[in-house]
């Protein structure tokens, strides 16, 4: 397969292209606006094909580059049902999966962070969005998140993966670019060592994080695929 | 919206196509291979563009179109995710759903007849497959089929739907083209007038019926999509 990992510096979001070395096609999951013309030179330089573009949730940090994308390639806009986001194309639930070429992407619901988060496995790797990150998590005090939710989703969907599975998040503000599931089990800081679901929500709700400062701009253009 | 039933003579199939009236996207429902070339008139008829072939199940009667359509018309191959059927491309689960322009196209879980049938639902019509058929129901002897499960698909999935829902079978051997899921509660002969579902385990359980005279042929080709 092929794959590359992009860094939007402004929010810290990782973008992820898979494609399929056998048909050409290729996904992106979590594209950034501002990031459109680097995924159009690298899907060119490569000879693929974009199929599908698939976001993890609505994102309230940065604007997609679903519907970009889908005018510029045609492709289809992927998310889960419960976004609410009317201009998608196919909107997948829980154990939903998309074939390209000789992979198969297989959606996990794992809410918590968003009613709609959904991680995405595929050939031993999991791309978690903001529901767990590398020694962390996607916070829950907005868009009816609750840590209680985050936390089942992250023990039952993606900690229940092999151990040697690698760990893609959505985003790192530290420079780390992948975890493993056993190292988050093990080591996570908020996760990790056997943390009670008790405990997990009383971390989370003492955070007292600041206000999300492009939630006011991204979530309206989120909701119309960063039209 | 654009409607046309297709009727297929030898295995008394309908196949559905549904179309946005704005953007001309289109999608077919259970197509049968033989029956391409009467599809692609329609369509080039119509000035439409085939986007999605879907189907309701991995049929034992006759041959899916899927593969046929996909090569010629660049579509995706849409259906369940338990059908095991790998070269799909998009696999649904229950409650997944698919946009065409205006038109938003449901799935609705209904195993029963066999394991991976699914029913489709958009603008006041359910596609039921060979779940519920109008004054009967799929036999449940065959590819994991399980009359309880069927009973409690049919009345949990379909019966819930506003009464005056068109029901449109995957089947009818009596000429019958629609009917209401109002009508499929009250007069049903195996699942109307408040049948319970003991009576209908028993019923089905005593049907008799023949071994189906194309499952050898049509189960092993729609498990690679018609190829």
């Amino acid at each position: 397969m092929i794959f590359h990992q992009f860094f939007e510096a402004d929010s810290s979001t990782y973008t992820y292209l898979l494609a399929s070395e056998q048909t050409r096609e290729a996904v992106l999951i979590d594209p950034v606006i501002s990031e459109v013309e680097q995924y159009a030179a690298f899907l060119e330089q490569h000879d693929l094909q974009l199929v599908y573009s698939l976001d993890t949730h609505v994102h309230a940090d940065h604007i997609t580059a679903a519907n970009e994308l889908r005018t510029r390639f045609g492709c289809k806009t992927v998310l889960h049902r419960n976004s609410g986001v009317v201009c998608g194309d196919i909107f997948i639930t829980d154990g939903s999966a998309i074939r390209v070429g000789e992979l198969l992407i297989e959606a996990r619901y794992t809410p918590g962070h968003t009613n709609a988060c959904t991680s995405y496995v595929v050939n031993g790797m999991v791309f978690t969005g903001d529901a767990l990150l590398i020694d962390g998590c996607g916070r829950t005090d907005f868009q009816e998140g609750n840590p209680a939710t985050l936390y089942d989703s992250i023990h039952l969907q993606i900690f229940s993966l092999p151990d040697d599975t690698l760990v893609y998040p959505g985003h790192d503000y530290k420079g780390r670019v992948s975890s493993t599931v056993g190292q988050e089990k093990r080591n996570n800081s908020r996760l990790g060592q056997g943390r009670t679901k008790a405990e997990f929500i009383t971390l989370m709700q003492n955070l007292k994080l600041p206000y999300p400062k492009h939630i006011d701009v991204a979530l309206p253009a989120n909701k119309v695929c960063g039209k």
